[in-house]
């Protein structure tokens, strides 16, 4: 995996009826964002959710495709009608749609010749020059065309699939992050937080979630930098207006 | 709540940089949309997640708000130095943003004149002209600007809310669905599901969705219509495909 020494952009793509209905709740989110931070240095700047709609997605892969350094598509590589990810994204590209080579002979040896069916058939139907992410789980690959990764929608397969996206990526820069977990109100520390905010704006993301635990109500302060020190230097700050005003830290 | 015959569209904007990192896993984009759905027949057509940046924040609400009949926005209403939804919106729109009286009286009455610091002051802040979102877990109220709802991002309080988002809304044609849940591998029943989709394209969406569960791999095939006639139709079809192939019904 090579390194840019820079802030390296990702939107997430998610394909699917079932979840824009809230039939099915989406997990794939949250997992590439966490895997995309922790491992490749890449930031999540956008997500949408979209429906089956071959118009839709054609132009979403455009835009997003300028937009951002890469592209995640998450959903519709299955092998039934409403799977239409693959064709839309050949369109969008003005890439031929057809067999992949190597996708077909995959698929044909894991399912053997006889169960190799055309909706088994239709999984192995791409942008014919994409690259393929192999599926160590039930052998139907992802796809890279252009900046765009596409991968299926079941959870447990995506899982399984993402540690070969690495070789497609470049690194960023790494993102650190520091959580102090407190039991106040976030009003109580929201002068605070802002000053310190402003006072390191160029280098650190402070967010202030609150929560409740134990019966009791709390706030997450995180911090967000790719550098080491300033995050050391938020965090002082924070724990001095945290001591001064009798906070009690439930852990940092 | 009035009602209008026609499709009525939602589009729902989650804002924070805590669900784009994958920090947070999102729970309110299912629950409004399935609540959506089953009370008012209004479709969510797109969700986009965006980050606490007030530019993007307002070049989003002034697109999805142009194109879709509802936006609901989540999160970043709260007291805090990343709460910039209200303040956007107003930009947004081009409306004075300021104290809303109605909300400045039931939050100073909720916390009492002691307790009523800056923090909390601001979340009475909002565009002037908005219409209230009562609030009651915590009183601090979401707003409505022209056909966008302002909801706040913790789960447990949006929905105690959402209830109050009804009076705003105009109700459209309620979407019906089904679920078939199979056991067999989509491949198998792909190109007959195709055929019932094309013979009821202009009334009846059909999704194929693979599961695993009891160990088995299975299939929900989920059809969803304004019509339970037409509903009725696919099912009848379906069953027919699932009885020719022997296909064993988990239930319907």
């Amino acid at each position: 995996m090579k390194k840019r020494n820079k802030k390296i952009t990702a939107g997430i793509l998610v394909i699917g009826n079932e979840i824009l209905s809230g039939r099915t709740q989406d997990k794939n989110i949250a997992f590439i964002s966490n895997w995309l931070n922790l491992n490749c240095g890449i930031t999540v700047s956008e997500v949408r959710i979209i429906p089956d709609v071959e118009k839709i997605i054609i132009k979403n892969i455009r835009l997003l495709s300028k937009e951002f350094d890469y592209v995640f598509t998450t959903g519709g590589i299955g092998p039934t009608h409403d799977d239409i990810t693959a064709i839309s994204i050949a369109k969008a590209f003005k890439i031929k749609y057809g067999y992949h080579k190597e996708a077909y002979v995959i698929l044909k040896n894991y399912y053997g010749k006889e169960q190799f069916n055309d909706g088994r058939k239709k999984m192995a139907k791409m942008p014919i020059s994409a690259k393929l992410i192999y599926n160590p789980s039930s052998a139907a690959p992802g796809f890279v065309t252009k900046n765009v990764l596409s991968l299926p929608g079941v959870p447990s397969i995506l899982n399984s699939m993402i540690e070969n996206c690495k070789k497609y990526l470049i690194r960023g820069s790494k993102i650190h992050s520091k959580t102090i977990n407190l039991f106040t109100v976030e009003s109580n520390i929201s002068k605070q937080l802002e000053h310190i905010q402003k006072k390191y704006k160029k280098f650190v993301d402070i967010g202030s979630y609150p929560f409740f635990r134990l019966g009791k109500i709390g706030v997450s302060i995180v911090s967000r930098s790719t550098s080491k020190k300033q995050l050391n230097y938020v965090s002082k700050d924070l724990i001095k207006v945290i001591k001064h005003k009798k906070i009690k830290i439930l852990n940092i």
